[in-house]
């Protein structure tokens, strides 16, 4: 096979420390399978970077970044020292606006995350069928609420007025439902197979394997809620095994605290997308095993991007103590997405995916540094 | 005193079936307290007026009520009668209307929602710290994401763009931000004299017994997310005494479900305060006891309305079931607002909450007839 090229962006805070994991394994992974598999590590975007040249990353960054495969992202959004006001230096407008550019800039439409609770992880809620949560929440992830537009009139003074657009195109919208319909119909099919089944009911009673519940808030903002209901219908009639549903995003959160279980694939718009997800990392555990995929499934010349949840944790940075834990599942999910091209990389990413989780089933979320929870999955992956 | 009126609107589904339990507490405490106190009934809004004269209301619904000191709502949004593809036949954005127009028409720029689990009521998180959930949930009601500012280009062809416009003016802004401080600084002083005492700290340091938390999403939504953060850190200036915090409204739906007890008081956006009391009422044992308060505070001119955070839930309607609690709950705190002018309806309001948590501590939310729960607390009221 080609070789396939990731870049690797440590970023802030806990960001390198939990990527060097990430790499170790790789790096075990590629000398056991003969992975025809390579990197390059950038010091940018980062906060570093942005003290010595002013900005959060060099100009031709996305140009640089775009001859990669895939890109791993460590996390972004150290905030740098607080002035004497306590108020941090650093907005977080300025130092996350590359995750942004890389979203748009490589039309990364999709944002993937899935919740399941592993044995191990942590578990928020009491009900015990919280163990049966099996859902994957599909962020729109290249326009609606994140267009940017928008602006202050006299800002400051006392009849300011602040405006900020949410825009909306159909285009957009049949991508995503539809992509969401797919992995519906993929997850169901991974299911039967694994002898896992799990019951939905279409509208008109025939039973179903695999539900896409779509979310909106169409009763109060109904232009584009309008349109995701009126695409979402059409689309659903190409997928007639699949059983569909509409929560309005209030419901929907407040659903995912009662009964996630119910729930398979979720399509939310990208800012409903976005507290839905880290809702979703939170039942699966929280942010310490949450994995998050920017992907561009359409173009294969656009890299897709992968993340943990988690942010930088500036509080904890350097001391060792980080749990790379999620950011080793986000590096088997971006093996299994580059497996696509290389099926090795995709077993290697199953194999590393089996070896997190068996790790976490063994030791819980018990606290231990860093690299002690990279040696004991190095070693489990050698095994 | 001058006899308080008040607007009773049953609505739809279960709405006139807990709206009857809520009027017979009434008249219980009217009886017993001899309260200046009279209602009026009305048949609108509801999906059976809008069957009769094809609009939810009659035109001139706002100028009635406004002679009314409250509004006590049941529920809205019926929908009526499924066509034979299963979709139902009157949208949630036409019957769901009139509320939005209450809202807007009377400048309750205010809805409350507070966040208490009560003994009695279910507890979805599995950490015991939950029995001390406190906390008061203040979203803005009167502009943002709610302006219904926006359309659609070219509906239904492929090229459709859908716009949505948020709108958000300093001047609304302040009041709500104003508002949240004061609520802060009351209920510290009400936790101080019941002996309840919480600790939180401001950014330089103190300690103080209440906190404000704003909630935006200013990494991405810019524009009023900074306006936002300016009006929030000039308002602080005035509450030394109050400490602040400030979470993107992701994380801080995270954080309710990992550690909701570390809130005191939270201001929120329309939209984004929509989705956290949603959560905040599942925090504080579900729909089943959620009040909602639409509040004027500053103009005595415009009635307030009160509704319990549940919807009308046809699947049950007419049954006799519905739990009316959150409707009761609903009640005791219009009363209380009342007791803003007559001090006598307060104290009823303080008896009513009490009754009602009472009941609760004592039934759990084992399933009942709903006339069942009423006669129980009316008992409760003549003791
Ligand atoms: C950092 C922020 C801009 C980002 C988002 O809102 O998309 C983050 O919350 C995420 O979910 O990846
Ligand atoms: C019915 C709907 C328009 C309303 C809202 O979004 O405000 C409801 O969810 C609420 O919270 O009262």
């Amino acid at each position: 096979a080609q070789t396939t090229r990731i870049a690797v962006t440590p970023g802030d805070g806990i960001g390198p420390e939990v990527v060097a994991e990430a790499v170790r394994c790789l790096e075990t992974l590629r000398a056991k399978h003969k992975l025809a598999l390579e990197w390059t590590r950038f010091p940018w975007p980062s906060h570093a970077w942005h003290e010595e040249y002013g900005e959060s990353w060099p100009a031709d960054a996305l140009a640089q970044l775009k001859a990669y495969d895939a890109i791993l992202l460590g996390a972004l959004g150290d905030p740098g020292p607080m002035d004497d006001t306590n108020r941090y230096l650093l907005p977080d407008s300025i130092s996350l606006a590359p995750l942004l550019d890389m979203r748009k800039g490589f039309d990364q439409w999709v944002c993937e995350r899935p919740a399941r609770l592993l044995p191990g992880a942590r578990q928020y809620l009491k009900d015990d069928r919280a163990k049966d949560i099996d859902m994957l929440v599909i962020r729109e992830n290249s326009e609606g609420e994140y267009v940017s537009q928008g602006g202050r009139l006299r800002p400051g003074k006392p009849d300011e007025v602040a405006t900020q657009m949410e825009v909306f195109t159909r285009r957009a919208t049949e991508r995503i439902i539809r992509y969401g319909f797919e992995q519906a119909r993929k997850r169901a099919g991974e299911r039967v197979q694994e002898g896992r089944t799990r019951a939905f009911r279409t509208l008109d009673g025939r039973s179903c394997e695999s539900q896409v519940c779509l979310v909106t808030k169409r009763n109060a903002l109904r232009y584009w809620g309008d349109m995701y209901t009126e695409v979402f219908e059409e689309v659903s009639h190409d997928f007639p095994d699949v059983a569909t549903h509409h929560e309005l995003v209030d419901a929907a959160c407040m659903k995912f605290v009662q009964c996630p279980w119910a729930f398979d694939v979720v399509v939310a718009s990208n800012l409903q997308g976005d507290i839905l997800t880290d809702l979703a990392a939170v039942l699966s555990g929280g942010m310490g095993v949450a994995p998050s995929c920017n992907l561009n499934p359409t173009d294969p010349n656009m890299p897709s991007m992968f993340e943990p949840t988690h942010g930088s944790a500036p509080d904890i940075a350097g001391q060792g103590i980080a749990d790379p834990t999620a950011m080793l599942f986000t590096t088997a999910r971006m093996l299994d997405w580059l497996g696509r091209k290389d099926p090795k990389l995709a077993q290697a990413g199953k194999e590393l995916f089996d070896a997190v989780a068996a790790d976490l089933a063994e030791q819980g979320n018990q606290q231990r540094a860093t690299s002690q929870i990279g040696d004991a999955i190095c070693k489990r992956l050698q095994a």
